[in-house]
């Protein structure tokens, strides 16, 4: 999903650099008049983007609404105030009171922050909520962002991600090496340890780059984002299941100081309107992929593949090392990895015995209805 | 899960019913003072009963705290204002202003109401909240609710409850003929299609009729509420996957006319709070689950028991026949399983590349980190 470069190239406007330098001397004191507080959300989606940039605005409208304007949250969308990958130092220092974005684009701060959003072979939607939630996950989460003055918030989640498009079938390990696929992040380090040239694209390059034959491959989301892109115009191979994102959560992150200054039941509120979007969110991709899915099977003639055993399993060791990896990093890194591990075997042992023991027993051949 | 009869002994009590008569001449108006507002929550569950009783009592302390106590929302337990299985009417006709419970207790007056918690082989956690939320399901539920002047919102979920505790190996489809096995609603009817003798009984006297004999299997939620009952002590066989209750939505029930009295704003906030215990509530299951799995197998030496293709495929057909039967009723029960079927086939053809895949794939065998 990884979007940075496609971001970056929105961001970059003297607009935007000129409304951070206007507004940075009134911050990070929030605007208060008789009341009321005006707080300014940042964010690192383009605005509108289905899904992210309208969860983001969905949010915003949520708190303004359940406090009847008394906080009213007036959303940026990427390069309107900051350029989006500024979001977080903006809302460090007080520049915007909160952003919304997936707390992986902060792996420079800490590779810690990678869990909080999805690692490859991690955790599902309802397995990092559960984490978060009751498995210490959120306290950890807090012990991070106080080093940087942001208290974070689960806002969102996109669900499984697709493993992508291919302009040829992939039928063993063999067909990987030297593939040009366009995967960033920790997910293009995984491909490039089993031989795959991974590399990275700005969004609106990876359709041409895909067309004209640069690329081999792409990963961008779901049917739901996918059919927008297009790209079952270039190729029809549409491969799953995807390793790399299996839940990215989506972040509310909120400057410590200014979460600090609202009473317990702001906070509450605030909180409940993260947790009821990190809810709505969920659903929201997952019946959009539902029906995405049958416009690009029936309408597109779009050609599902499943990747392999020997595939998915020299893919499932080599993301446990990346991910082993990004945990040298050492102190709050290693807490969250022994933390996220120590979860996940459980989470495992149940999901077997629940979601995907059923949904495994509903796909045997019967039939189910009249 | 449905637990009808245990609660009904809770709630028979004369203290009940004379609660009742006490408070009834003052509602269905709710208290007003100084712009405050106290609202009644009834519920089915016993006090404080774990993931359901504590379930409601936090939903009814997040509206508080979130409005500052402008809205106090006072949780009765089952039993302790009106008997728990006259929660809906007491909700219906303004006795009390609201209800936390599993909606399919209604089904006596609509057995549309099912569709809303769960149905043999239906929807799973997340795909009900995408139904809900995305795809005709609110609304359909405002139309069965307008009818018996009741808003529902969606507040809770046990996500895939447990096949169940037998005494015996079940090995083929023959095994199940003239079980006794303890589970009630449409799951019961499901079993006894297939041979079995499904009974009801109260929650408190599973564990003694187990015990002697009398029963020979029995359901009830999943590792975390069925540890506390103590099933070990008697039989070792805990057998997944369950099928009857893929995902149990629980539901907030407000009286109507109340609801509408309410700002948009408390309403955005109201919902707000149900959607975030929606999440919390999944959540905390999952994660109470993975803990509770471990030491039933760790600690107890229970032996979990894969249930066979041939009697998941035999279970599925009569499902479908016994939900399709539901729908017999005609009317709205017609329109709601129409539009339930339509997106659980979307669903099953999603959650197969997505979550099904994913979890399979996790599966194989690897190593996963050092």
């Amino acid at each position: 999903m990884k979007r940075r470069d496609f971001l970056k190239r929105a961001s970059a406007t003297g607009a935007a650099a000129a409304a951070t330098a206007a507004v940075a001397s009134s911050f990070p004191t929030p605007a208060i008049a008789q009341d009321k507080r005006e707080l300014k959300m940042v964010t690192t989606w383009p605005k509108n983007f289905p899904g992210l940039g309208t969860g983001a605005q969905r949010l915003a409208d949520s708190i303004t609404k359940m406090t009847d304007g008394r906080i009213t949250v007036k959303l940026f969308a990427a390069g309107e105030l900051v350029p989006p990958f500024e979001s977080f130092d903006a809302v460090s220092s007080g520049t915007a009171d909160m952003y919304h974005a997936a707390d992986y684009y902060w792996q420079g701060k800490s590779k810690a922050y990678n869990f909080f959003t999805a690692v490859p072979y991690g955790f599902t939607a309802t397995e990092i909520d559960a984490w978060i939630n009751h498995g210490g996950g959120q306290e950890l989460w807090d012990e991070l962002g106080a080093d940087f003055n942001i208290k974070h918030l689960p806002a969102g989640n996109t669900g499984v991600q697709m493993g992508g498009w291919f302009n040829k079938e992939i039928n063993s390990l063999e067909d990987f090496k030297g593939l040009k696929i366009r995967m960033p992040g920790l997910g293009g380090e995984v491909l490039r340890q089993i031989g795959a040239a991974a590399v990275n694209l700005p969004g609106g390059e990876i359709f041409p780059s895909l067309q004209s034959g640069a690329i081999d491959a792409t990963e961008w989301v779901g049917p739901w984002n996918d059919l927008a892109f297009g790209f079952y115009k270039v190729t029809k191979f549409y491969y799953w299941p995807g390793f790399h994102e299996p839940g990215s959560m989506l972040c509310c992150g909120i400057n410590k100081s200014v979460w600090e200054s609202f009473s317990e039941s702001d906070q509450a509120l605030i909180r409940g309107a993260a947790l009821a979007e990190n809810n709505y969110s969920l659903a929201e991709y997952n019946a959009r992929n539902n029906d995405s899915l049958k416009t690009l099977i029936n309408d597109h003639g779009v050609q599902l593949r499943q990747f392999s055993d020997e595939v998915m399993t020299a893919i499932g060791t080599a993301s446990g090392e990346v991910v082993a990896t990004a945990a040298d990093e050492g102190g709050i890194t290693k807490k969250v990895y022994d933390s996220y591990m120590a979860f996940r075997s459980g989470s495992i042992a149940w999901s077997k015995l629940s979601d995907q023991g059923y949904w495994n027993a509903r796909s045997l051949p019967f039939k189910y209805g009249r």
